[in-house]
């Protein structure tokens, strides 16, 4: 197995995406094409006396994407940035996977692009994995789709449990619509138009449905999949990230306070460091976009190496699990006749 | 200054309801009308030892609003409920404002009917204010209108903004719209419709507005307005909800776990306390429904005696502060021309 891996990009470019990726090709034993600048790629690899990893390959790849980029139109206007390259490289069959920390805009459009929806597969979403009370729950559309219809929703609840299922080991994921309120009338005519599907679908057991879930519930793990439009569960996403920050900021004041308070942290030091444990984006790597016929692996903007090679990790699981495969199999099910 | 408090609404009443209208009567020196049956209330005032207090009507109500109950219809089937009986005497003046912390729906199908809508007002805004870095931010809408439009938005914004202005004391309410990006072309067709308003009120001078905010930037207070449709702004409301109880009990975990983070704990106890009262809703009492013509308190459903007694702090506060006035004084730049 390939993964692909842009070296530059993300915040902490190139050092983090060369470093992880060539971790995991250390860690993992699979190959790794890092694509970027040659020397660039080659300095980070020697820097970190990684030079000798075995499965490691360069690929030459001039340009970069930045953050400003437009979305849209930067994969043809800079067609030699490490982005575009690695995507014509997965499209070519070069690579099995391809992760990136880069421009999550231009990623989701490389992503459709040149990966390729599965067909009968209207969109491709963002499915991040965040921490919750006696777990992790993956959001779905967490930001690729500012408008969805019912039908988007139901695939998205399709791909996430799939996902979930096959990839995180969870056995019939729980499978959640994000409303204002529990009841079946709750929420917008999209939503109540989703329930019906996702109920139905429930009924036949297709998926585990239970139901609407209020924003409180999510965190507090009511369910395993949270489903909902891209831009709610762009802003839950990062609701939860802020909040997550706000708190543990807080937290961090209350130890800092007095030479009392530090002697407390360090008696509570080894729960305080599960705690941050919890929170830790790092080990869980990245968020699949799902929908699309190869796997592609969103990191976090801001992956350290850890997070890279997790990615990676995640993107070698995504491969060889079938999901892909299953959506096909499946596709009748998430298809609303007209 | 007479306040009427919904004695049988919320999920500890009669108990909480009395108790904490009754506090509020002996604290701050106005007028309370306790709506519900007249024995249960007398009792509870009794249990109290709050008897005597000066200023307290009990006005007879013989039945009672449920969480159950269809908001749109249960001030009609239930005329001698005590959520009924309050709005008909705030419709007739027997009161000036309104405390309530029973059944939300039915509170603002009854605050349209009995309050009235301040005219030129398309809908009333449910706007609690949450913890955030540094301060508090105002959600509006959080949960009152599912559907909205620009100009609704625009309204909030306003409404919101004079609030935190006259009551809370904010000068130069920072307003920021709830997106899915910062920069001013995200959105859906919706968001930037609006941002367009917001931006033109801003520009005029009307308004503090600071331009779009992202899920996380409201937690780490960015703002102190927020605005949002009725079901991102429920969805944001409740997951931050949902996330402090997640970590404070995680945190709670921490400090429970053996005899020595027990120390640690009692080391950090001043801070903790501090830490717990940032996010203790019930000094806040409720929140008001904006755009409405009176003022209406919707407290917490499980507001214990000291949340209701807020809750007609803030009432008093609501009234004196000539708030409604001034939504009324520039209700023209509110209004977008078709």
């Amino acid at each position: 197995m390939r993964i692909i891996v842009d070296a530059m990009g993300g915040d902490n470019a190139p050092e983090s995406a060369v470093w992880g990726g060539a971790l995991a090709a250390k860690e993992y034993g699979e190959e790794v094409l890092l694509v970027g600048k040659p020397e660039v790629v080659a300095n980070v690899l020697k820097e970190k006396g990684l030079s000798d990893v075995k499965g490691i390959t360069i690929m030459p790849a001039n340009d970069l994407v930045d953050m400003h980029d437009d979305p849209a139109t930067v994969l043809r206007r800079k067609p030699d940035s490490s982005m575009a390259v690695a995507f014509k490289l997965l499209k070519a069959g070069e690579g099995d996977a391809l992760v990136s920390a880069g421009n999550t805009g231009a990623l989701l459009t490389g992503a459709t692009l040149y990966g390729g929806r599965i067909k009968g597969i209207r969109r491709g979403a963002l499915a991040p994995v965040m921490p919750c009370a006696n777990g992790q729950v993956m959001l779905c559309d967490a930001g690729a789709n500012t408008e969805c219809t019912a039908e988007m929703l139901l695939q998205f609840a399709f791909l996430a449990s799939l996902y979930a299922e096959k990839i995180n080991g969870v056995v019939k994921p729980r499978v959640g619509l994000v409303n204002n309120g529990t009841e079946d009338t709750k929420g917008d005519p999209l939503r109540k138009e989703a329930y019906a599907l996702l109920k139905k679908a429930g009924d036949e057991g297709r998926l585990n449905f239970v139901g609407n879930v209020e924003g409180s519930m999510v965190p507090l793990g009511a369910c395993d999949v949270a489903v909902c439009d891209g831009f709610t569960g762009n802003v839950q996403l990062k609701t939860i990230e802020g909040v997550a920050k706000f708190m543990s900021k807080e937290i961090k004041g209350v130890f800092m306070a007095s030479v009392g308070t530090k002697l407390g942290y360090l008696l509570c030091k080894k729960g305080m460091d599960d705690f941050r444990e919890v929170f830790n984006q790092d080990k869980i790597g990245g968020a699949p976009f799902l929908g699309i016929a190869k796997p592609v692996i969103k990191a976090h903007g801001s992956s350290n190496e850890i997070a890279v090679m997790n990615a990676v990790r995640q993107a070698i699981a995504y491969t060889k699990s079938g999901m892909i495969d299953a959506v096909k199999e499946n596709i009748q099910y998430m298809t609303v006749s007209e």
